[in-house]
This record gives C-alpha cells, structure tokens and sequence, in this order.
C-alpha cells in the first residue's frame, strides 16, 4: 500500500504521475515498494465522486506508467444517483482494469460483482477464486441477486431512494444552522453537530462517530440506503432543534 | 500438504504415529514439510465414517506428537445418521482440536461453522477471517441459518432423510445383482455399472463419473440430499434392470 | 507495518502504549492491521541511539501488551562504540525478544546472526530458514565469519574505528562553520553543505543525498566503516573550506 | 507441487502432454492445481542427464500448453562432463524459459546464476530478489565468484574432474564384482554393497545412505567434487575387496 494524501477522499492523475515518476527515477527503487496498481473508490469513503474528466486523466496516467486502474464500487450505484454524476458503467467499463459493482451495500444480502476489463487479467481468475477460497458451491446465490438488481432499473432505484434520504439530511442540517464537514453528494452525510445533541438523537438513530472536532462538537457520519423510510428521516430532522 | 495411503478413505492411527515418527527422525527433517495437524474427513469422500475407537486412538498419536487434529465436516450431519454411528458432536469436541459442521451440503444456502476447541488457536481467529476476506457485511445471515438447522433437530432429520434415500439406492443396486465399488454408510453411493445403461440413467438422473472399471463398467457416484424426493429413488431403481 | 511518527529516527514506550491501547480500545480493531510487534534499529536509521531507559520502558510496554520486541542491529557494532553508549550485548539479551548482529556493515562479506531469547519463537526457526529460501550448504561460511568478529575483540575495534573517523567528520564540518542535520553520535553523518561545495566534494568523495535544504544547500550523508583510512577523513575536511 | 513418477529420475515429454491434457480437459479443473510450469534437474537427483533430443521434445510440449520449463542446474556443471553429453549451455539457453547454474555444488563458496530466456519471466525480477530476502548488500561476493568459474574454462575443468573420479569409482566397485543402482554418467554414484563392508568403509570414507536393498546389502551414494583426490579413490577402491 502506498497511499496518497487527500483532502476530500479523491486522489488526481497529477498526483500519481509524480508518485510514479519519482519512484522510477529513484536510483534505490528496487529496494521500494513498486506501485503497480491505482485503486479508487467511487463514491470515496466521504462520500464525494470522481467525474468524468478525473477519471479520464487518471486512466491516462495509468497508461503512460501501465498501471492498472481498479475502481471499488462497494457503494456504486450511489455514486450514479449524486447530482452532477457523469461517470456511469460504460465509462467504467472503458476507462479501468477493472472495477466491482457493490451489492451488499446496495440491497443484496451479500456479493460484490467485479468486472475484469483488461484480458491480461482474466487468465485463471477462477483457479484464484478457489485458491482464495471464494468459490461457494451454490454460486448461483450470487448470481441471481445482480440479475435481480439489474432488472427493471432496481439497482438505479435503490442508489436514488438512498441518495434523495442523505441529501434530505444534509439540507436539513444546514438549514437548522450548523455546519456540514464535507460535501457529500452520495448517500454518506458527515455533519458537525454538539455533543449534546448527538447524545440525545442516538437514543433513536445510528450515526458512526467519525472524528472530534471540538470542545463542544463531533464530527459524525449518517448513512442511509434502500431501507432508510423517509418518516424517519424527517424525524431525524425534528430532533435537530435549530441552533 | 503430506498425503497417507488409504484404501477406504479412512487413514489411521498406526499410520500417522509411523509418518510422524520417521519424520522427526530423519537427520534432514528440516528439509521436508513437517506435519503439524491432521486433517480427516467425517465422512470421508467416500462415503465411510470414522468410528469412536479410531478417532479417539488418533487423537491420542496426534497428542504425543503435538499435532493440531481437524476434522472437516463438511458432510458432517450425514455421518450422524449412518448407521453404526458413534462419534457425534460431543466426541468431536472432546477429540479434535477444530472441526467444521457444513452447512452447504445439509440444506443451507451457504456456510460452515467452525468450531476451535483447542484454545491456543483461538487467539486473533477474527483478524484471520478478515485477512483472508472471509468476512462479510452482513454476517447475519451465516448465524441465523445455523441457527435454524439446529432447532427442533432439523439438522439431523436433513442427514436422517439423505442417507435412508442413499441407502435404498445401494440395496436397490445390489438387489438387482450389480455390485457396489465402495461400503459407504452414508449419503453418497459408488456403484460399479454398465456404460450402457448408465448412458440410460443420464437422460433422468444425475450422477458423478467416479473411475473406469472395465471395459463394459464404470464406477458412478449417486448423492443424496434433504431435497432428494423418495418417488425419485424410486424412479431411480425402477430404471435398473434386473442383471 | 504500522509506522510511528519520529523526529530523531527513535520511538517512545509512550507512542507504543498509546497506539496499542487505541488499537484495542476501537471496536472496529479486527478491521485493522494489529500490533504484533515493536521493530527498532540500533542505531536508527539517522544515527542515533536508544540508551537503556529508552530501551527498558520499551521493554515493560512490550510485556504489557503482549507484543514481541525485536531490535535489528545491522549496525549494531557502530552503537556500542558511540561515546555515551550504555545498551550492550547482555542487555539486548535480556530487553528484546530477538535481535540481530550485523556482518555485513561491520566487516563480514554478508550474513548477521540472529539472537532469539524468547524461547517461543525458536520453534521449527530452522524449518523457517529452510522455506524462506535462507539456508545455505555451507553455511560455516557465516558461522567463521561471526566466531572471527568476535574474538580478541575485533567487532568491537571495527565499530571503534568507525565511530572515530565519523566524529571527526562531524566536529570538523562544524569547526568549518557548517551545520549537522542530525546529532549522530555513531558512524553516519549528516551534514547540511553547500551545493557548489558537494559536486566539488564528489569528485573523491562518496556521499549520499539525504534530502534538499534550501536554494544554495543540500543535506548528505558521510557514511565511515573498518576500511575508512584516517588520512581520507583528513583529505576530506581539508576539501571543505571554511565558511 | 504436481509429481510424475520416475524411474530413471528423469520425466518425458509424453508424460507431460498427457498429465497437462487430461488436467484441462476435467470439467472440474478450476478446483485442482494447475501446470503451469515443468521442472527439471539436470542431471538429475539419481545423476541422470536428459539428452537434446529429450529436452527437445520437453520444450516443444511445453510451448504446445504454454507451460514455462525451467531447469534447475545445481550440479549442471557435472551434466556437461558426462559421456554422451550433448546438451551444453547453448541448448539450454534455447530450449528453455529459466535454468540455474550451480556454483555451490561446483566449487562456488555459494550461489547459483539464474539465466531468464523468457522475457516475460524478467519483469521486475530484481524487486522480487529484494521482496524475498536474496539481494545481498555486498553481490559483488556472487558475481566474482562466477566471473572466476567461467574464465580459462575453470567451470568445465571443476566437473570434468569429479566426473572422472566418480567414474571410476563406478568401473572399480563393479570390475570388483557389485551391482550399481543407477547408470549415472555424472558425479554420483549408487551402489549396492554389503552392510559389514559399508561399516568398515565408515571409518575413512563418507557416503549417504539411500534406501535399503536386502539384509546384507544397503544402496549408499558416493559424491565427488573439485576437491576430490584421486588417490582418495584409489584408497576407496582399495578398501572395497573383491566379492
């Protein structure tokens, strides 16, 4: 692993590209981990999407130093459902090694699809599963969960419910006057709410502790999902007295 | 992985102590792979199951030489039902330093449940299922299945239903004057029959290729499971002319 | 590897208790890589040294905590000859779980031996050398090298020697009115000189680029051994004009 | 690890293409490890060597089932020596992926020199050298010494003799009327002597138990080398009396 710095969850091409250069230009590079591989997750784990022209730039890098490019779309579908999204599967599927269609987070009971763009990576990708010890007798669980999400725009329509929830959240807080910590578009809402206040809305809703932020406040995650019924979204929001 | 001769799957006591044995006593053992668990399955991939005297004198080579013993139990709640059976689940626990009850083939959807007798590998068991990707999301769902086989004795009725069917299956087959390849007590049958009439079957019925026999003959396995209906048995023999 | 922050190449029983305890404390814990281990070098890779406070704090957390210390010593002999040095042989024996004396950097064409006190780790070691792809066919080629260092003292002189030209460097830079990056009491030196200076240097000399300073000044490394004859060190600071 | 038997310590070419077709025409091959590479030794453990029509053969069903051929050369040098050798560095060099030169085993204090014909096998090779413990600070110690191996034929020189004094050591035991195990062309020789002489020949010489033969006899190897005397053969066969 050699990770990059940065500030809102998304690393550039530029930054890769020094990254990469500077490592082979090392006289002692031999002796370093080499990079190999980009890895990025869309949404970021804050919430916040590559666009279209990032994710073009960073696959052009990718192809300069023949690096692959994998995209971890654990919460995929969320990132297609964001205002302003453009990066959709056909430019995934053009412009990456391969990346994973998330399901466990999006409705299924458990699975992650992965999509093997580049024919180099294909070879014995069944042998590797087995060796991993992926390879479950009924794979079939599987498979028929895509094939129900895929059907009729279900996948689409999970990412949109969950999404609309999480910005509802958002616009909420901030009309209520306090702060958002990032700007999420997705379906992950990072708020800077009073310890107080927090203590009291846990006693009915789950939020992920995410950092301290102050003597007073924390910085905390609300996430929601296919599940999340908009009434209790609009509790939430009740519970927000305004500041 | 170091592989002991066996006949009917079985391996034994007198086996594992003489391996063991001349292992450590070889002046180049550092050379060689050395054991350091034993790994059985209850029942065996063909079909035959360990009883409590064999277990138990394995367990007592495996304690002399400090040696882990696994079973596999994968097919395990077809073991319980055979008939003669006399090693169940509190034997294993007593005797064993790890063993599995398989879920995937008794009736659930996926899964096995581990169960780590032998303390000292206890420690740090859950960062090893996360290292290994072995751990899920929504973990739940492997819990609540176990959970249920082990209500109200569905677990063994599974077991109970699966080898009766497999059993009429070998009674049938000898009855109508073809021999079986293999003694096996419990779900699984190997059969030696003609390619002719194996040819036959196929258009209805499923069964795994196991080994030529002869020129007229191949050895077949037939499984059984919960889902298999009685009728279906029936059909089964009813297809078999008398030899 | 989790990798503590440092200013002088050295970490704190402190920052290890620390991190080890929030380590444990966070629920999340068996999603993250877990202290196993405590891995220093003596000297650091900057030269300096731990004194045995230093070493025995580390020591006692260690045991706290259930983690094994290990202390690598490849250029260990350099440390025992640093003026103020107070961490010898006995007491790595007695405040580590495994440490190592270094051949290569003191003398010896390659090899370092390995010293395991914690007897937990000594089992199977040679089957470990053996998979790892460590073990030679004439291995006495290490072991001559090892019994020759320390007989009649020769490790112990090496490393005197050493350390000797290398304060040399250090005070003279200094009385030249230059400055040290680092306070190197072993055989490296880090120094900050100038640009115009350094390529002037290089034509004899061998250094290495440690990192950039400012516009007209770089920090490099002066690395001494058994082999570096006083007079080069007179040579070498008769290169470096006064400031 | 996929073994073939052997009788003779060499494999064949048609041993190869069947064990490599019959493993992808399994329906179930994903779940069994996969060829993916032969490898040979040359001469082999009993002190065979493969021919050139042989190695011939071996790389064309090698290149037929994109199979990599390596051959590990530890005692190569011996392999050229032999009468009736026809496979030099050249063929070698030709007809396979990877083979090793072995210094160790032929007057090298240690290693062996990898030669990578495959230019896909060559790709970050000296990353994996340092990933895996091999890269040595001070390499120079390697090359030298195989820079003195290959000069004025000295490599050539080192095997002619061995073989030499192992051939005779061969034409002695049988003229003084014993069996050999193996026909061995190369530096080892195995032979079927008599316990009480084996006994008495302990005394000054050594040799390697190999397996046993009867109750009176025993089938030992004798090695020779670059240091072998040829008046210690002399004395060898002087202590073996006629049967």
């Amino acid at each position: 692993m050699l990770p990059l710095p940065s500030a809102d969850g998304k690393i550039t091409a530029e930054q890769i590209r020094q990254y990469t250069a500077a490592h082979f230009a090392d006289g002692n590079a031999e002796h370093i981990v080499q990079p190999g591989m980009v890895y990025l997750s869309q949404p970021t784990e804050v919430g916040t999407i590559y666009d279209k022209g990032e994710l073009s730039a960073i696959w052009q890098v990718c192809q300069a130093f023949e690096l692959k490019l994998y995209v971890d779309g654990a919460r995929l579908g969320n990132s297609f459902a964001a205002e302003g999204a453009n990066v959709f599967l056909p430019d995934l599927a053009r412009m990456t090694s391969a990346f994973s269609i998330g399901g466990t987070k999006l409705g299924a009971l458990f699975g992650e699809a992965l999509v093997i763009n580049d024919s180099a990576l294909k070879k014995d990708f069944r042998y590797m599963i087995k060796q991993r010890g992926g390879m479950l007798a009924k794979g079939r669980l599987l498979g028929i969960q895509f094939e129900t999400l895929f059907e009729d725009g279900l996948y689409d329509e999970i990412g949109r419910h969950a999404v609309k929830q999480a910005q509802r959240i958002a616009e909420g807080i901030q009309a209520r006057g306090y702060q958002l910590f990032a700007q999420s578009p997705t379906n992950q809402v990072f708020a800077i709410l009073p310890k107080e206040l927090l203590k009291a809305l846990s006693q009915e809703f789950g939020y992920a502790f995410w950092q301290a932020y102050d003597e007073q406040n924390d910085v905390v995650r609300f996430c929601t999902s296919w599940a999340t019924p908009p009434e209790m979204v609009t509790a939430l929001l009740d519970g927000i007295r305004k500041k």
